[in-house]
């Protein structure tokens, strides 16, 4: 089934107590189209400046990944962002950020692309996502993404688009934020009362909770991964595993969300063995299997 | 079969968020016995001064908990201890610490409990937890628990303990400190090669992973637990209801771990619902078989 995703495209500069990954390909868009790649054909929505050095169709050789929404805007900068993560690798400090092209006008949701069923909102201002998510005839299947910063300024438009998506899926003190509630169970049922009819809560080293309108809800541990060098881009890729999923088998009762976090947490742990999108383009969809058998081995009793 | 623990006995001041508990009782070895009582008759070995105010015939009274072993030591104190926790009910603050009688020699092991087969050493100097279990004639299965305090100051009475035991169950950071790796897994499996046949780590809110020599590993969340007031004795609660199982059903091997632990953290959910032993004394026995049911689900894909 379709699996549109629109969100960041951007150079970044990380530093974590492994190394340093120096102007290197990343973006919520980028991590998740490649992880999202591993189950369902993606169409990436999305746009850089003119600076931009890398090719993504070459990046994405071999993958089902449709770029004609990718977008070159003449005269503008691509993102940037720098960051540096602390020994605990959950930790993060943002050093410098350049918004560039993401602080113009949104990208046209190409013709190609109005029909998609299963639809992703990286993080950006609720306002455009709002306005991206109106370019869609039908979507069955909404899920989005927030921060803390729009949470905190504009409230008004993230309650709108929470009326209109069926999934949000954010870390947990976002979830905190947004409820106003500690307690992460309490959390999500309070931001289940804005919305949506899922809410997913990620939590880093400690895994994943999800929440459903319906009453049910599921706690998954993370990958217990030895190989950690770089955290970025694991929530985009853990969120592009639940929708790749999801788009591939078409469903998305409770029991498919299930196996679809399985699939993002494993996800997760390849995208993190790596600096940049080298963790995720090592992974075979045989690693993938072998993974999420063992996540299922290590969690059962 | 027969369960032995040897820990604290306290008078606790406990202040959090949801309010203050004065000279409440507590210690490892109190909330490890009750914990355990659900499951299999205890011995409990523990030294009180003449201070103390609590009648534990009285506070245990219905529960298969053997008091043969506790000394009422004249012209002592009981060990006493404030402390505070932060709203995350994660960070504690010790305020106040009186050791008292625990400096003083350590309890005599009555000759009746000296064929205990399951064995909980709480934390206390490593020192005396050899003591204590040199007076066992022939444990089948002992677990210990120990803190920062000991693995910086007594490391070297530690690693003979560790020889002597068959499972370690501490916190994330005294595993990261004991093994000098961050990574959990990691450090599980540098315990490993201390001694003991299985490490469990607890993560408070985000559960616990257990490593095996015989190199199996599991991984479980914690109970979503709303009703959080005190989460003192989570540790030892948690303890209690994974060597109560043990003892119960008389077997140690991976699978009957995994099934513990599942009751381990059930048996935490019920401790930290209120202040000192309140949470546990209400609970019922089907209260702790629905709980542990639903966990299974919530975790099962």
């Amino acid at each position: 089934m379709s699996l549109l995703v629109t969100g960041s495209i951007g150079i970044d500069t990380v530093k974590t107590p492994y190394g340093i990954s120096e102007n290197c390909l990343g973006g919520s868009a980028v991590y998740f189209s490649m992880a999202a790649s591993f189950f369902s054909p993606v169409r990436l929505l999305g746009v850089i400046g003119s600076d931009c050095p890398f090719n993504l169709a070459e990046v994405f050789a071999g993958r089902d990944i449709d770029l004609t929404g990718l977008e070159v805007r003449q005269h503008s900068r691509t993102f940037r962002w720098k960051g540096t993560y602390g020994d605990n690798m959950d930790d993060r400090r943002t050093d410098c950020l350049e918004l560039n092209v993401l602080a113009e006008a949104p990208p046209t949701v190409p013709a190609e692309y109005k029909d998609s069923k299963f639809v992703f909102l990286a993080n950006t201002t609720p306002a455009l996502q709002n306005q991206l998510l109106e370019q869609i005839a039908s979507p069955a299947f909404v899920a989005a993404d927030t921060m803390n910063c729009w949470i905190e300024g504009q409230l008004g438009d993230l309650k709108l688009l929470l009326k209109k998506i069926d999934c949000l899926i954010i870390n947990e003190e976002e979830a905190r934020l947004l409820a106003d509630e500690f307690n992460l169970i309490e959390a999500g049922e309070k931001v289940l009362n804005m919305g949506p009819s899922v809410v997913i809560i990620k939590k880093g080293e400690s895994g994943s909770i999800m929440c459903s309108a319906g009453g049910e809800r599921f706690i998954l541990p993370a990958y217990p991964a030895t190989e950690v060098k770089d955290p970025t881009g694991a929530g985009d890729g853990f969120a592009g595993g639940v929708m790749g999923y999801l788009a591939q088998c078409d469903k998305t009762g409770f029991e498919s969300l299930k196996t679809a976090i399985g699939y993002g947490t494993v996800i997760a742990s390849f995208t993190i063995a790596d600096f940049s999108l080298q963790g995720l383009a090592a992974a075979k969809k045989n690693d993938i299997e072998s993974r999420f058998e063992t996540l299922k081995k290590l969690t059962s009793f």
